[in-house]
This record gives C-alpha cells, structure tokens and sequence, in this order.
C-alpha cells in the first residue's frame, strides 16, 4: 500500500483571540474547510475547551480534521487527516484567513506507507508568515 | 508557554482484521483507551469507513483520539491528542493489546511549544515488535 493518509498538524500563532473562543464561529470555519478540502462531512462535534477557548472535531468520509483553541495564548492546534483525494492544503488555507493568524507552522506528515516500522514519515516541516501564506494563497 | 499537548500518532500493523472492522468493538475501545488516560469523555462518533473498516473520534475535555481502519492490510492510523495532565501512553496500551498488533509505530509530538517558528517538535519516534511490547507494559 501506498500512504493511505495525509496528516497536517498545523500550529497558528498570532491569530484574534476572539475568534478563537467564538465556538459557532470556529465551528463553521472547521466544517468550511473540511468541505474546501473536498471532504464530506458526517458529523461534527464542538465543546467549549476549559478554562477558556473550543475544541471540536469534523468527522469526514476521508478521515477527521480537529482543532484546540487557547484564545489567551492567540493560538490553535489543528489537524487535518485525509484520506484519497482530498486537499488538505485548502482546509488550512481556509482557517489561516479565518483564524487571521500572523503566522503558522505546518507539519505534513504521510501515513500508513505500507512497510512495517516505516510507516509514518515527516514529509516536509514549513514556517511562514501572514506575508508569505498571502502570496502562497494568491 | 509550555508544550500545550502531547500528540502521538501511532501505527498498528499486524492486527486482527475481525476486530478492525467491527464498529462496537472498535468504540468501545476507543473509548476505554481515553479513559484509562486519563480524560473525560464528552462525546464519541463512529461511522463505517468506506468501503471497509471503521473512523471514529472520541472527543475529550483534554483534546481528542481518533483511528481509521483498514481491515484489508490489518492497519489502523491512531492520535492520541492530550493536554493537562493525562497519559496518552495508557491509552496506546489498551489498542495495542485490544487490537491485536503485532507491532506498532509511535511518534510523540509535543504541540504549542510557545516559540513561533518552533511550536512542533517530534519528541521520539520509535517501532517496537509485540515482543517488545508486552515486556514494555508489562
């Protein structure tokens, strides 16, 4: 088998506070992306995250996308694990601008490729600012 | 701030096929593994995976757990996303003797490092043999 999932962990920094513990908003921004990634949803899952912030999960057909906001910190931890031919890459271009992070830093990590004690391998590990994501989105 | 999460991603390979794509068993599980980690459950969603096997996540007050199966190659992807204080490592514990793997793949990401530019860092990464294993948790 070939890598059976495409997982970004993705860390923004610098994003509005206020977004981030705006639970519909974050929400709908998560449900906007998966669907951007051209994922299908099946359930969608968000609490508010104690002491402060949201955590919620995107159940797709092709896997899940996740996130954990700390409003205090204007930071989120997102996942995004897809399967097939999905484009990941577009769920995180869909919450840089609706989390207006100033920066993010993306891990893209392949899993499943098939041989036992290889099976999950870092493809590639990126840092960029808000000037740089705007030109990589144009 | 500290690391705000503790993130495996985990790979089972050689597991039983039977147990990967039975959907109650796999919940069950799931959900057996977040506590014995420690967390509080606040909800759990399994569906069928297309065309085989079983994607689920069970979301926590400490983050999430998620697994997609796939029966035919006796795979399943695993995360185990937790902040505060609880052990993700117990949780692997209980997959990894519930379903049966022969062997697993272990990545240990520490999440929201608090350095921009430097938010993710892959703690370990590590493949160990059943063998191995059963000494391990024993």
């Amino acid at each position: 088998m070939n890598a059976r999932g495409r997982h970004l962990l993705v860390e923004y920094t610098g994003c509005d506070a206020d977004v981030l513990d705006d639970l519909e908003r974050i929400e709908g921004l998560m449900n906007e992306a998966a669907r951007e990634a051209g994922a299908k949803i099946v359930a969608s899952v968000f609490q508010p995250f104690v002491p402060r912030g949201v955590t919620g999960v995107v159940v797709i057909e092709e896997s899940h996308l996740s996130i954990h906001t700390w409003p205090e910190h204007r930071y989120p931890a997102v996942d995004v694990f897809t399967c097939g031919n999905c484009l990941p890459e577009r769920a995180h271009e869909v919450l840089a601008r609706g989390l207006r992070a100033q920066r993010f830093e993306i891990m893209h990590v392949d899993r499943g490729l098939g041989v036992p004690g290889r099976m999950i391998q870092v493809r590639s590990h990126l840092t960029e600012s808000r000037a740089e994501l705007a030109r990589s989105v144009s």
